[in-house]
């Protein structure tokens, strides 16, 4: 009799994910939490490692170097013109890895999900973020859930983390920037920062922006391909352009200088930049990238960039020069030259 | 003029540890949230890995298995006796590559921070985990900084993710779990758990007892060096011994028998949880973990296990049985057998 009795309660009926939301018996450690894990994390990541259903994957690795990297996304709203908090969660750690010339290859994922979230908003995400793994060939392999009580998150953040194998005698890090060294961008900025903000705030332009969040492991790995020696790679998230290059010169005690006229910028953006009050070179992006390199490459590997579908409006934006105090300067298409500086304040709060 | 101005803000003073709290700034990608992480994290974690000051580290691996693993850390309150989020956060995911048998090695560790939180205790905590780091011998080799509004999170909530090396000829993971195979625990159960819910009540025996936190990747070592076949480990954290058994029984389609009078549960432990109302069974730890192992190296196993300091307590509980329905019984110390079942509701929230 017990066993029958207990057997009733043992396979629940599946979760109504139309209108059912997340209750705090889902991140408990019991059998909620335990069919949460089941019916949409191990249903929309199924992969042999995951289905291991250990707290951690065993994964085989070959001699050599791999990228670690970490990154919680807190984004608000958490869908936007051309995509959402999973999509972005994969894209964007995909990127920090295939920024060190790797190859992108295993992920985590771990929720923080706030108690009454929707199961059917989780589900879209969840079914995001299999998609774009899938499209950028890596594998969610492990994860974690946790809830915590009404005011005490906003909907769900999301921490990807994830590990890549770098190349054999690829060496890119930001403290290689040389003077001499060309920088290169790959596409028009400022989308994804735009995109967001203008949703959040219910502007207008919304409907014809939106965000290039994107996995660029793609694009790198035909950069490197073609030119070994990239020295640096740097995608250009929160504090936009702006901020990628100070980090850069910082660490390399460089300088860098740029031309404004060779940025690419859509006029759209631009136009919301100064309604908004934001500088183009502080917003974020999540699909694009700079590139540093030996002079004499530029060319090749912007021709590279320009063949890559997500490089179509490459450029060369300037250079890295000599500079004990690492300032970015920046030639205006007025004929000026002003300082790049750090985004300041708290200007763009929640864009990933 | 331009660059001296410049010079006097791109070297701000020191971050005021003492009285200063987290603002959205921290989070925006620019100078503030720069010298938040030089200040506070690169300071207290260094390592050559973090000051490459790339958003990802690049690691030497040699070929075989690696383990990758994440949690995200929401315990409230953030410390209690015997720790805080900080160590509980390092801990943990040593523990969980720990429980392939993995050694640890590299951690990443993602912050989302409330607006408002004070620097004293983040540096509180960021120093215990340079401190549990140290002691478990891994380093924490990247990481990742969001901010959000007040009332958007509960203070700080963190994300630790790991990988480690597997040695080779161990292959330990739940569906190994064998008819036959003896079941043992390294202490008493349920510490944690009681620690932190005391804390968070103002209890009185919060005095008295505090959290069995610790990692655990010392004693697998010595478990693995004397008993190669181990089959299974697990931690038994959120939803506690019975969550464990309940997932390997189910993993691995076997069942569980235990004795309830071969389970060490310390005596406060057990008052609490009458007073509480909760099963010890269903109370989270963070330094226990149990072992599977084919019978006959169970003596020499427990042996080991008694040995290290962190088994000192460690007892043979059981067996695993054949069972198609996965069940986990217990017999019971009033001579009667009893489902073991998973905790139910939303008992014990945010205890990790």
């Amino acid at each position: 009799m017990m066993k029958k009795k207990h057997k009733q309660t043992r396979f629940p009926k599946r979760l109504n994910i139309r209108t059912g939301k997340i209750e705090m018996s889902h991140g408990s450690g019991g059998r909620a939490m335990s069919q949460l894990i089941e019916e949409l994390f191990q249903h929309a990541f199924a992969n042999p490692y995951l289905l291991q259903k250990n707290d951690q994957a065993a994964l085989p690795v070959e001699k050599g170097t791999i990228a670690l990297t970490t990154d919680s996304f807190v984004i608000n709203p958490l869908f936007f013109p051309g995509g959402n908090i999973g999509s972005l969660a994969v894209h964007g750690t995909v990127n920090d890895l295939a920024m060190s010339g790797a190859e992108p290859q295993y992920l985590s994922a771990g929720f923080i999900l706030e108690e009454g979230f929707p199961l059917s908003d989780l589900e879209k995400i969840i079914e995001s973020m299999a998609e774009v793994a899938q499209d950028a060939g890596v594998e969610i392999v492990t994860g974690d859930t946790k809830v915590v009580h009404r005011g005490q998150a906003d909907g769900v953040y999301i921490n990807t983390s994830g590990i890549g194998v770098i190349p054999a005698n690829i060496h890119i890090s930001a403290e290689r920037a040389n003077p001499g060294d060309a920088i290169l961008i790959s596409g028009p900025i400022g989308d994804h920062g735009i995109a967001v903000m203008a949703e959040r705030e219910g502007l207008s332009y919304s409907t014809s922006l939106v965000s290039d969040v994107a996995s660029l492991n793609g694009l790198v790995k035909s950069m490197v391909n073609t030119v070994k020696d990239i020295h640096v790679l740097r995608d250009l998230t929160r504090g936009g352009l702006a901020a990628a290059m100070n980090e850069i010169s910082t660490t390399a005690r460089v300088g860098m200088l740029i031309e404004e006229s060779a940025i690419p910028v859509r006029p759209e953006v631009q136009a919301a930049c100064e309604i908004l009050g934001y500088d183009p070179l502080h917003v974020a992006n999540e699909g694009k990238l700079i590139a540093i390199c030996p002079s004499d490459s530029a060319e090749i590997l912007l021709e590279t960039m320009i063949n890559h579908p997500l490089g179509a409006q490459s450029a060369i934006i300037g250079k890295v020069i000599e500079d004990d105090h690492s300032f970015v300067e920046m030639n205006t298409e007025l004929g000026g030259r002003r300082l790049v500086d750090w985004i300041s304040g708290d200007q763009l709060p929640r864009i990933c």
